[in-house]
């Protein structure tokens, strides 16, 4: 409503109600120009009534919601289904053009508002997370994995003849594939046992790197978010062989943003060595729906090229997800749930400390090495992944020694989800010791894992990332 | 977004698309002006996007959607469920106060405006429908029995001797209770068969007046949509006696709206002699949900007074349902249904004629008088209503000569709706017909009946406004 | 989807998984089963899945939402816009039917199922909240004012010769306005002043009926909820009249089931004596938008027939929105409600007491006597209200000794609230203290209303009941 | 509900009405099983009512929906923003595994089922539309350029000598750098002037692949829909060549699933050679937001193998997006879209004809060849995109004779499209008409390019695809 709109409201009803009301907007409208001026998160969250009233604002000024408007193009932003362009604040343009993930559409000034709102924004957040002096980033409507091969696409112009990428171990398909997807060849560094941790081999890395040659390297791809026992990559050591070997170093940090520690890692890593890109899944640090990525660095031109390197426009679901949610939580909403993730990990750690005392710890094979999570974990997993034999998959190495359980404390975890699973795991381990003091010891390991893993797939059980999925 | 939002947009955006966005924004923007300044319906119906924005500024403007806000009065418009206060768009404080129904709430300047835009609008489309000189008109949150109920309670206050009401019959619950509730005598005039239609019988109204003598009487409540064979009143007639008199005149008017007929004889009646109110359904006519209804009349100051006698705040819900109906639809938009329905009605009225010339017309007791709608009416049926016994009820009148089939060309009837009546009666009187070869021809009446109310409880059925149905 | 469904489900991905997802389905059935069953509130709210499901199931129980659905009648429940449809969750009906405002629909078996669930849990909840021994209990889609007149029609036809109601003085238009509207003369029982407390004047209450004699008079006319310094009233004495003389006795309970000492006021006068209905609102106890309101009782029949006096269908918004925001709470949720009105009660009145210590409380005029609310109350206003004139308006007496503020501590109110009130408040007595240091002191009262009333009307202020608005 | 909440819902209102309310349950049921069963699109539309419960359905099977779920994994589809779940219908756990993107995911089986589904129907529709003997198809939440990507990067590992991709020149940037992203060089092959059309230069094709050698290409890569003057590829002999050299063939077909000419050409080069993909937008086919395509082909294990090459999890909006649309639309809903694409080009081409005729045709340089769609097209624009120069750009040859416009006739215009545009490009050629009288004729193209598109950015313009745009 403009000024001549609350003049008409005047004469309707009293002045002084429509002059309050016309105040009143003019505090949502604050907010709002505080955003698009700063660009940064807002400390408190904004309330539904001025998020949407932003989102709406923005809606129409994208071109298919220009009242009287013809369309003879072939991009016009038509929706056939009301419900589809109302899930999508009637956003139809998406983000970017074919020639730059980030540039601005000439038909959807709204959109591309929002696209580079968002990018401000979580820019913002993974500096207040840790990551001080990172120069840009992008969310991209790509899942992690797609997103690192992304980065591995736009290094391989710059790097003919690269064919090889260097990548300490780390159990998890998608990152694996990533390589594979992208054209290369990878070359598994195994992990060292350090008393119950798995750590980044450096004399073995450093080894591969002269034996094949720096040239030969698109980039060493490390990895900070993980499950115990393996911990996160020496990011300072391995920033450092980059910068001295002239190598590029890409950071998978997949869930890495609600962890200061990761964070640190990388702050510390960029500082001491060489970081050209570090990804970090959207769903996971932001609990939005799956499907999007950031992909961070710092150097501002070389993020420009990445982006620059995604060929057309792409969705803009996930950065409004992320947008929303950001504008939702505010920093402080935000910094108050990585603060709960940390307390709910130590709780998380008594509770199954508390539990592990109870019964009998070796005859239970849980392993209390500074964790983070808990999952079932069989020892001589053998896994095949695009043609590369994995052995003791799962564990991050051929021989762990023990079989053991993961449970993550991720963010939005509550103290409820805590009790809730310490409650069916004694439950559960309860039935597992009533069976082995039935049959002999010898099948003892499949038991366990069986029952567990049965149990996940009931709903009113605890679900457990079990091996089907842990893979994934 | 203001000023200086657009201008911080510039910089994030090229400045040319933003300005763009902007005067988009201005389009709606001018839509919204236009409404509020003319308080008339638009010709062109809004697009969603205009009227989401409207209803969204028009609710930031309510105390309990301010930034900020505390509230320690007892009415502060708090809501448990975001669920609730989503699907009422955050209007949450209602409308009128204690003293007016139509009055301005000094927490509520959105909801206000709300409900004086919404009156005005409604009072902009009775004109079109022809009632050209209304003067005023309001909605209210209940259905057309208890408004009426309402307008008789407001008359007791001028009239303190008034016990009687004289209505010519109409055979229909809510219509005969509103009477009953306010506390008068209903004085039944029973109607008279002209030809084939019941008609208003006016000497016998006259008679009633002078016997009970014009103090006595509070009003004559008079009918103007009805179910054929029984056609609207006499209200020209009527009217003419209420002047003559000093009685007032409460037209119950519920889905004449959308019959040019009705608002014709409403406005003849106006224009001869005396109408004080005129009261229509807000579902039946506008296809919103049941539960409102429009008090309309010709002297501004007793709709007022109407609109006074409704003690305390009231549900926005009715006003609401008919603003987006009406915003959506635009003028064009409803003036369209109502040609439609007109269309519909022939269509439907010589789709009939066809079905009951293909089956003996005795046999079928069909008669096609002049009829507007559908629905199984026998003979003899005997109902008593708040201890008034009716003979022949649903009929309108004690003996009507035959059973017949009654159904309704109503607002927002398609052909499909018609042909797949068609298609179900044909069917059913197949039925019928087979079974009577098979019978004697004394329970024939019956039969029929019971076999076409059967079908009707079944979902791939026709829906006929079934006798127990009718009657409500 | 069925059990062929779901076995087309089990080809297409796992039938492991699909029996899980199958599983947890069933999960959401037996809440809802249970509640159709028991009819009583769920212990634990309901997420919005499981809500939104049972609201779909009942909606495409109804006609309208029928496939192939056809409809000749006139009430088929066709919605002209989309926006005005899903809002109301495809409930097109209503609810009731023109005998009953409790009946069942034939075309509308879900809102009619919805009905009745909502009177059942809105039963189950008045009996939690202290008056165990209620019979029977309706939402009607009006505000309490028109409610209680309801009730006095209802009467009027068991009572014929009554022309009184005797009415304890309570300074709110609407209540009083309902016996206005229901054509009966209001006879005010002034209130007796009993330290700071206002309250019933028994005796003369007596006096009144003796001398207008038990006949003439419609019913007592009591009120549980108001605002300080008047108390609730006496009503197991008033009971006990009403017992004694026959005469029906009507509580307005506005916004009493919030509080455990009006229900309990309720539970034992009917106890002792008669209470036939007593009447409160939806929005002010159960957080939901105006409009609403439930007539309850200790006579079913009774109930009943005040159902059947209502003339037609009726709005289901009401009671939709009721049914989300307890089905959202469960009673574990609205109980909690209720203890945290309770605890912020006693904070503000802490907080209150403090700032009066602070200040000069002589000077402020705070009275704090069990008080329970706040607002601006100068002394000697007089306010005419349907022709009669009150003196003293708004402090319930002639000449109450002092001017006061008043606020209330309403379910959903927040420390913050609290917190944010204190400290605006603070910041205006000091104002008005300046201003008084300034000025002579005769014009005392005068300045201090103006500063915080005009306070009052700027959103970034405590949003005061403010006279005008308090009234209401 | 199931039946005992049936049989509890009997005893609450009338069982008949239940019942029949249950009956039309089971027609929503019945679709949803049809659907799951056969996995193809309905012949007609859902209403909303299906579809929200079809999808309500699936969403309560997934892990984060299920009620008294404790989840400790890292992946458990938590979700901070209550927004969000809602408008993704909370499905939260996107689609696919690390392992396929088309693969089941054990915490999420109505997310799978969703995926599963929406392949089905895609598929089913691409027959519908021409090509009757695809194998296989699935959508990716990508673009077309990254989808074409990804079709490249899969080849790769078949083809591991490949550094050379055979692409007829199509002036539009995506798909260009598609190839650039995968890592290959572009061999482009300029298009032949054929009267007024620019089609495939086969020898010049087969001329490259022999130069280079088949091993060395990966593929060729070809154009079905594109902007006049430049036709489809001539495909069926492109399709040829692949077959008789080995070669793979992926075709870019992004907007030609509503075109049946495209559609066609596919159908017939996979008939007489080969083709190993096809690659369509989702929002240009099916009007859908932007961000995802279909990818499809003949060999079921080729395409799954591309969707095995897509490295995690996967957003599915843009199938959840494409799933409501069909579901509504049916395929009688679709098929009516296809025809009035036809007719609407038809009406399209007349009116431009009419209107060149009015003015001057050498003055306007339109050039109506057959033309399906408008846009502005200078003469001797350069463009350099990856390094790589194009002149001529937009027009896909170097020199083509004269400037033009161009301007789509996509699904979903309407006659009102076409006369807006219509009646702006009159007023335009009027003012162009003007201005050429006052100023010399040397800069006249100029001149007339201007006055358009700085038309074009104002929103009661034709929205013209212009020069910046359209190389996007």
């Amino acid at each position: 409503m403009n000024r001549e709109s609350f003049a008409a409201g005047e004469r309707l009803v009293s002045p002084a109600y429509v002059r309050q009301g016309c105040e009143a907007r003019r505090s949502h409208e604050h907010l709002i120009r505080l955003l698009l001026e700063k660009g940064k998160c807002p400390e408190n969250g904004w309330d539904e009534s001025t998020l949407e009233l932003f989102l709406h604002e923005l809606a129409i000024m994208d071109s298919n919601n220009f009242l009287g408007n013809c369309g003879v193009g072939e991009r016009e932003g038509r929706v056939a289904s009301a419900l589809v362009a109302r899930r999508h604040y009637r956003f139809i343009h998406g983000i970017g053009r074919s020639g730059d993930i980030s540039a601005v559409q000439p038909k959807a000034a709204g959109s591309s508002l929002l696209n580079k709102i968002t990018n401000s924004l979580v820019l913002d957040i993974i500096k207040l997370a840790g990551v001080h002096t990172v120069a840009n980033c992008f969310v991209v409507p790509m899942a992690t994995g797609m997103s690192l091969t992304l980065c591995f696409l736009t290094l391989r112009h710059k790097r003919p003849k690269a064919k090889y990428i260097i990548w300490p171990r780390i159990d998890q398909k998608s990152c694996f594939k990533s390589m594979i997807t992208a054209g290369f060849e990878p070359v598994v560094i195994e992990n060292v046992l350090e008393g119950d941790e798995l750590r980044t081999d450096l004399k073995a890395v450093e080894a591969k790197v002269q034996e094949l040659g720096p040239d030969y390297i698109l980039c060493i791809h490390s990895t900070t978010s993980c499950f115990a026992p393996r911990v996160p990559d020496r990011l300072e050591e391995l920033a450092v062989i980059c910068a001295n070997y002239g190598i590029p170093h890409i950071v998978n940090n997949a869930y890495g943003v609600q962890s200061s520690k990761c964070m640190h890692l990388i702050q510390q890593g960029a500082r001491v060595g060489r970081i050209d890109a570090f990804v970090q899944s959207l769903d996971k640090n932001f609990m939005v729906p799956v499907g999007g990525a950031i992909i961070a660095g710092f150097n501002d031109s070389f993020i420009q090229e990445i982006s620059k390197m995604y060929p057309g426009r792409a969705s803009a679901s996930p950065s409004l997800d992320v947008l929303i949610t950001l504008l939702s939580l505010g920093s402080n909403g935000y910094k108050k749930l990585l603060k709960e993730r940390k307390e709910m990990f130590s709780y998380l750690s008594n509770q199954i400390k508390k539990l592990s005392e109870a019964y009998n710890e070796r005859l239970l094979h849980i392993k209390l090495v500074n964790l983070s999570s808990f999952r079932v974990v069989p020892l001589g997993s053998v896994q095949t992944v695009s043609g590369y034999t994995f052995r003791g998959f799962m564990s991050h190495t051929n021989n762990y020694p023990c079989a053991y359980l993961n449970a993550a404390s991720a963010i939005g975890m509550k103290m409820q989800d805590v009790d809730l699973f310490i409650k069916r795991l004694d439950k559960c381990l309860k039935a597992v010791r009533k069976e082995q003091s039935k049959e002999s010891d010898d099948n003892y390991d499949k038991t366990e894992d069986v029952d567990i893993e049965e149990m996940a797939l009931k709903p009113d059980n605890v679900l457990l990332d079990t091996y089907q999925d842990a893979s994934s």
